[in-house]
């Protein structure tokens, strides 16, 4: 990731911190243009923006901080923060009172923590972290390199890969939605399919992902779950797709690869999605769509008073449309044109 | 369930699989139309579905799989994969890693898996599984042949009938919300109702059901319910709905027998819906439905350019209407009509 | 809460009730205009109600209730219910069961139960009661007289104020959803900041609030939220701001005090809502608001048949707009007038 630095290369650096928050020792950056008019203002020690921006908001006047120049000044300040606020290191140990089936396999250098259940067959790799109350249903399989913050549950025979992050609350395996109707009643479908995720996954705090009905679903590498985000039975999410928080995805769903669907967006079922397709918050798609892009769908918000009044045009769109087309015929007929398609 | 079998009936069968995916041994069923361009090129042992759609799918050219044709194909293969697929007989047994009050009354044929507390008073019916985690506190009463897979939490003096399936992380039975403003702060209304679930009634992953503020929270028999769906104080939901992800079912409302509400819809409080209503997926019911049906609202999704655009005028619907109302009245002036309704 | 009483001031008053349950010995109000009609026939021993309602819905005939008349009824009546209902005294204790690491500090009059999990060096607080499987992770920090349900997960470093109560399965603290794209893939932003928590606050079961990325997310006194809300990091929420079930709030979101957010509405991220502001059920908020304030933004709903007929209209109603400019501009031509604005 090249970048080029400009000022005090031994500038001594902390910790990181936002733009209007940042003092002597703190790296900050600018990458979001809704804060630029912070830069100038800004304590911080150095700051990672993109050469432009520095030129554009930094006079040579003012005391500058040291610069770190570069494209990508978001993910080169990731990169930063990583490294001066790096992961403790994984102990291994096992707590006393964990349950551990005895046919489980455990690395060593796993860490399994208290009130945990590891149950029959269940297999954890190295340097993993069980954290306290997670349960590891029987024949379940988790990588190396993971973590499950705690009470996470991942149910019989689902599997993570490798740098796996989980966050508390999580459901991964639970029973899809699957029921037939028979004589007012509902006939469960049993769901014997599994979760199958990828490497370096994150799942947030109380997400729930459905096992498959019949085959898996399935969670490429790379991919970024939010919080509080239902994925159904047999869906499909493409490598390094970001989800963000409170999304839901109907069962059969198939998300392409590097989409980005936003907050409380709602994803139908049986439908497809291509790569790199862009979903607002609070959209609904109820199609797949075959294109990438950006796509949106909410009603704009408003004062409640003008609201009412719009709300009330809405339901008559169609007759609204049906008055306009009459007043256009008429115009027609009165001036002898042709009609429109 | 009336079938009729065409085929060799000693065709044996070992799993159920989806048509693209299934092989000899397995059976599989068509009821999505959607899925019919799969029927012909299955590779499944024994297909179930309907008689006409046999006709029109496949030819007798093919070697055909064994046919199971009958009016409810879907029904009927999840009785199938019932047979197929039967769940684990519940063995009795109760954890010493398990925290049981000595005045909980739990049947000898139940099982109590770790770090499952039971509480005083609390019941526990024949061949009832509580998994590793749950909580059934004071007073809760657990019928026959349930399952509360892990981490469910079912509060103070909640019921739940016969064979009721709770995945993990739910919650039944936390405090409705319910304040009083006054002089700019809020005073909890205490929430001394209980949540009371019906038989045959199945609960998704990290759902919560709050108990009623005064009265109870009431689920009829044979209701199901999804993943993450959050339904208020004092509500009822009649017999044999279904209720899919996501769903938000405010305070006191009363949902009839038989309804359908589709993912991340939203239900006001204190209204009430009939019988028979089917509610799209991410429409918000804002008053009461008396009359069964199909109800919709959600704005169409688009481009992302062409929403800005068309939200752009739903924010002047009100004065579009006006305008064309002008135009309308003009054109009668010119003509000499009377004005309409 | 001044209050001025009718009737017999020895009615025995031993519960509360909704006006169309209640008996003898059970005191009732009425607040929500909606249940005007149930007062006159209701059984309720006393009654909590405004002087005008006494008047005109209950008439001398017939066997009055005592009345309690103000001008607050529901904030009354919550501190009645209060009264008659009062939460058990927390007794102290220590379940064996639980693991509390020796550096963390734990009130003598506080009560930890079975297989909760205390890190080290938290804090508790006098009197404080953390439920069952709870998670106090290293270096959290509660108040006095709070309530932790059960299975809450409190992560490292955030801090709780006095009497906050929080319902089973919230999670406060997990990671912030910050992630940076770099070809193609994501790297994570280190979730370095933490969650504070003010007085007197109520947090719903399972909802979410993420710790900050740099700098804190913080929850002012008072504040109320219920179920399933999710909260993403460095947001700060006003106080005594009520946030109703399924909300979600965006990272970096500042809501102000005394806001009242309804079921399912969502905040966007890097805005801010000033105080006072009401947003209506399943509302999408996209920009900041600056005036107090009822806003609303959903699409009204309507049998499904109209709704496409009207949603299939909204897809075009810029091209509609035109088309009525075009009309409009015929008719001025055709009349000599001036162009509008």
């Amino acid at each position: 990731m090249a970048a080029r630095l400009e000022g005090d290369a031994d500038t001594p650096i902390r910790a990181v911190a936002p733009l209007d928050k940042a003092g002597p020792g703190d790296l900050s950056f600018l990458s979001n243009p809704r804060y630029r008019s912070q830069v100038a203002a800004s304590g911080a020690a150095a700051l990672v923006l993109k050469a432009a921006d520095a030129q554009a908001l930094l006079t040579d006047a003012a005391p500058r901080p040291a610069l770190v120049l570069c494209e990508a000044p978001y993910a080169w300040f990731a990169l930063a923060a990583q490294v001066l606020a790096p992961e403790a290191e994984v102990v291994a140990q096992r707590s006393p009172q964990a349950v551990v089936d005895p046919s489980a396999q455990i690395d060593p250098s796993a860490r399994i923590d208290a009130f945990a259940v590891v149950e029959a067959g269940a297999q954890v790799g190295a340097r993993t972290w069980v954290g306290p109350g997670c349960r590891l249903a029987a024949g379940s399989r988790i990588g190396a390199d993971c973590r499950l913050v705690g009470n996470v549950s991942l149910m019989q025979d689902c599997r993570l890969g490798d740098r796996v992050l989980i966050h508390a609350g999580a459901v991964i395996g639970a029973d899809g939605f699957g029921f037939a109707p028979f004589e007012g009643r509902w006939l469960k479908i049993p769901q014997t399919g599994r979760v199958l995720v990828g490497d370096d996954v994150e799942i947030g705090a109380n997400t729930t992902i459905d096992r498959g009905t019949m085959g898996d679903t399935v969670v490429e590498h790379g991919v970024k779950i939010d919080n509080q985000v239902q994925i159904g039975h047999n869906c499909r999410i493409g490598a390094h797709t970001v989800i963000a928080g409170c999304v839901g995805i109907a069962g059969s769903a198939v998300i392409g690869r590097q989409c980005q669907i936003g907050g409380a967006a709602m994803i139908h079922g049986h439908i497809s999605l291509c790569d790199g397709v862009v979903v607002s918050g609070g959209t609904l798609i109820s199609r797949s769509i075959a294109q990438a892009g950006f796509y949106s769908g909410v009603f704009p918000f408003m004062t409640n008073r003008d609201w009412e009044k719009n709300a009330a045009v809405v339901r008559h769109l169609d007759e609204l449309r049906t008055r306009l087309r009459r007043l256009e015929a008429g115009r027609r007929d009165a001036e002898g044109e042709e009609p429109g398609p």
